[in-house]
């Protein structure tokens, strides 16, 4: 094999995208030691997402200090892409679950970090700011960044204040001024799969506010937090967010920067494959390796192994996939434009044992893969 | 692929060779309709030998009523190979654990019925004997065989008896006269893998009579049995049968078919390559398959992965390997003529759920790899 593109998903709870791409970059040096390897590990927005980019492709690594979810300091960063006219940003970086550490309220908790690298990479001068949603402990709408970009929060009685999940009902009044000046030129994309309204029964706060440490009773002001929220959004910019997919993710961050941004909501996925110009990269490519940690009838559906399947399908490049688990009713994928797939399991063992052997588990198989591929080339 | 190999070992406990085979071959037959498939279910000389040669060589069946382990009738078989001219036969089909039930006592179990087969086969006009020993509930050194082919075991009173494990004591006086007469031309070959010398504490009866059903005690008495039958080999047949390797196979059958009948040993693997022709069959094979239940650092040593792939090295054929688990130390394997090897487990499961799955697991894993090696032969 002369060229090869690995692009796999992380394995939830296991391994994270980039380790399983450097993981393979080596076992495929050694077995094909002049074959080009190109890595594109998978990024979904959540953590880890400013990493899969910045292996993907040229570009740095920001550092900043930032605030954290209680407005306290946190070592931040971003990655500057494309001679540093795009931004990647995750938005874990400063408001993550792992942040807030054993205090989850995500009543309290802020974005307003997040808000500090966008404005960073502005003033860097980024044009285009790709952001990822996702693992975040907050539920404050996004109104923590908007603040520390520029966006006036006032109470009724006309006091400014940063809002949180707690007093998201309290916003009478939003000033967009210095933010829209900031912005002119800017243009934003939104980076998650999250699909849930930002209010409701399938809003940010029943959704996901419990796995942050919110009680039943935190999760309904919360909810109707975010609906007030709502209804600000269309005082101000005339925009109807009731029932707007993925104005949900993050905590309602995804109303937050779709409505004062003008974001685009994208999957990580597609987006990954756009910037990094996967379509490109298959041309000459023997094969293309992606995986994932389970693979089954929902990943026919889904869009990392199915969505990498098409485009290779459509370039004549074979698609092997590697997983830590093979489900039921996989056959459809077969007929996208997968190859093979190959489970990493090397014994019969219950994932709490197996799942300490995936990284040795992965370089194994993936080494039998490719000698299997060599046998047959010779 | 225009041509490959099956020869796969049994995964012990799960499915047998030929069960295996019968899959693999399916899954090629469906993965590439034009390509020969050339079956050799590898056989240990235990149960299911038979088959394997039936399954790998043209031959056939033969059904005789023979007696079981207590001299009752039971309905027992063996093959005949080369048109008539090589009989295949199992030890197992007349004298097995199996048949035996619940009523486990190598004291009182004959192998008469295995005499009983061997007889027939030379009556239908088979010249060379290949007798697979293993699965034995005997421990009768191969006696209760030998008189069925007409040897003749006294006591001291002069009163013809067959012996079984209980009265190998009382064996006296053994003429061989009758006998020597029938095997006049016939070569006989003991397909077995077992080294143990027939008595002491590495002996037949020390070793494998605890799970034929014996007790201390009545392990000590078919030890001292062997020993006095050890002694009689030596006044019949000037024959040092004190610490021959192999002589200990089945219940000290391999010292009486060698002693009684001049056979020699070869594992059974080994048998079957040369009597299937094996090197032959690798002419213009793209790939051999085979494997084992776990694979692992004995597998170096051990016979079937290590054999198979010297043999295939030698012509530059890859050999490929599905195997239930993979332990460690493995990679002197490669440098014998491995390609790759590939584990059947699809998911993180402990073996009582896997070893369910593992038919279902075994077609799966086979049709990627088969998978694979189209997309890259492409």
């Amino acid at each position: 094999m002369k060229k090869i593109i690995l692009a796999p998903d992380s394995f939830k709870g296991t391994m994270d995208a980039t380790t399983i791409c450097n993981i393979m970059e080596a076992v495929a040096h050694r077995q094909f030691p002049t074959c080009e390897v190109l890595k594109i590990p998978v990024a979904d927005g959540g953590e880890g997402t400013v990493s899969c980019f910045l292996t993907a492709m040229p570009g740095s690594l920001v550092q900043v200090k930032v605030k954290g979810p209680y407005f306290e300091q946190v070592d931040a960063f971003y990655g500057l892409l494309h001679n540093g006219k795009t931004a990647i940003i995750e938005m874990a970086a400063a408001a993550s679950l792992a942040l807030a550490k054993e205090r989850r309220d995500p009543s309290l908790t802020t974005t307003f970090g997040v808000g500090e690298l966008i404005l960073h990479a502005i003033k860097c001068g980024a044009t285009e700011l790709l952001i990822g949603l996702g693992g975040s402990c907050t539920n404050d709408g996004g109104c923590g960044a908007l603040a520390a970009i520029g966006v006036q929060f006032y109470d009724a009685q006309e006091n400014a204040f940063i809002p949180t999940g707690a007093t998201l009902s309290a916003i009478h009044r939003i000033d967009v001024a210095e933010t829209k000046l900031l912005l002119d030129g800017i243009k934003v994309t939104i980076l998650t799969d999250v699909e849930n309204p930002l209010f409701g029964e399938s809003g940010a706060a029943q959704v996901f506010a419990p796995q942050k440490g919110a009680d039943p009773a935190m999760v309904e002001a919360l909810d109707a937090g975010l609906r007030h929220f709502s209804t600000m959004i269309q005082h101000t910019c005339n925009l109807d967010f009731s029932n707007r997919p993925g104005a949900g993710a993050a905590g309602g961050m995804g109303a937050g920067l779709c409505a004062f941004l003008g974001a685009k909501i994208k999957s990580g996925i597609d987006t990954l494959l756009e910037v990094t110009e996967f379509e490109q990269k298959l041309v000459g490519c023997d094969m293309v390796f992606t995986g994932e940690g389970r693979i089954d009838a929902q990943s026919v559906q889904g869009k990392v192994v199915s969505g990498i399947a098409k485009k290779a399908a459509s370039q004549g490049v074979p698609v092997c996939v590697v997983v830590g688990g093979i489900g039921e009713d996989i056959a459809p994928l077969y007929d996208l434009g997968v190859s093979s797939i190959f489970s990493i399991n090397q014994n019969p063992l219950p994932f709490d044992v197996a799942k300490l052997q995936s990284e040795a588990n992965l370089e194994k198989t993936f080494e039998n893969i490719l000698r299997l591929i060599s046998a047959v080339s010779k």
